[in-house]
């Protein structure tokens, strides 16, 4: 028997989103999203208000990254989502995070996050807050691949947002393997 | 230092969205989808090739479901996403699911899967996959909600999908509070 809930934006799991831009002076800027998702092969889609300092910025640099909160930077990645980078310009300073320039597109990655999206602006709808980005690259630390050279999400250590609960949960143990059971 | 992984639609944590739909002969249909998210308060965005049979129920009867699944339906879910429901009508049938009526949309609702999102069509774009979907109504078993009333996230033990590894994963313990660090 199920519970009816409404028309709530409630999904599990999703993910929690460091989404960085550079604002008009260069400096940078971190917003945290977790209404977003890969869109398409090479596409993600996240949804940005406009009364956010990211929104303008993507007008201005047309680049933005969205790096992936970790265990180790959930305070952070928290705290971006919560300071408006319009009232405190120096947010990304505050989280004790490395600026380092993207080399695809016009935007910072934040060094300590271990994986990092590298987007261009394919659109941007403000009333839909729908932001549309073409992924140029994706980078991740070299200490999140195991031996055979892929990535180990138990190194990598991610978080996702429970938005029933506002918490958040690290990523649990392997249940089985995808596209195994084309026969049940 | 990072690793440059190209141009990948890689993103950490992935869904894994079972997308239930009727066809013309209201025959449930259902189809695993990882690339999606949340895209807006009451909105749910997701990736569905054109070439799916799910692509054409959506035009006959605008609605569709968003089931989670979860790691009691692993394999069912990855069935789902493997078969063809152009070559296998009986696909639904082989998971042993109950097909139930949406009772907001008209769509079918699996009930073995905890968590339903009942959504109607606001637009499908067949070159961009996308869809997207206004979520009426989220339902989820009573069983997995606390005795406070909400959602248990160990209970409802939804999966996530690895893009690199292609495994299914459960998810975690909690790590921490969300909108809990204004200041660092």
């Amino acid at each position: 028997m199920k519970k009816n809930l409404g028309a709530k934006a409630i999904l599990y799991p999703m993910p929690v989103l460091v989404v960085g831009t550079y604002d008009e002076n260069g400096v940078a800027n971190a917003m945290t999203a977790a209404w977003g998702g890969i869109s398409e092969e090479t596409e993600i889609t996240i949804c940005i208000s406009d009364e956010h300092k990211t929104a303008k910025n993507l007008e201005v640099h047309k680049g933005f990254t969205v790096g992936i909160a970790d265990v180790a930077n959930m305070k952070a990645a928290d705290f971006v989502g919560i300071v408006s980078g319009n009232k405190d310009s120096a947010k990304v300073e505050k989280t004790g995070w490395t600026v380092e320039k993207s080399s695809f597109v016009d935007a910072p990655i934040f060094a300590e996050l271990p994986m990092v999206l590298e987007c261009e602006v394919i659109s941007y709808d403000a009333p839909s807050c729908r932001l549309i980005g073409r992924i140029v690259n994706v980078a991740a630390d070299e200490r999140v691949f195991n031996e055979d050279g892929k990535l180990d999400i138990a190194k990598l250590n991610p978080i996702t947002y429970d938005p029933m609960n506002h918490t958040y949960h690290a990523i649990g143990e392997c249940v089985g393997k995808a596209f195994a059971n084309s026969k049940l």
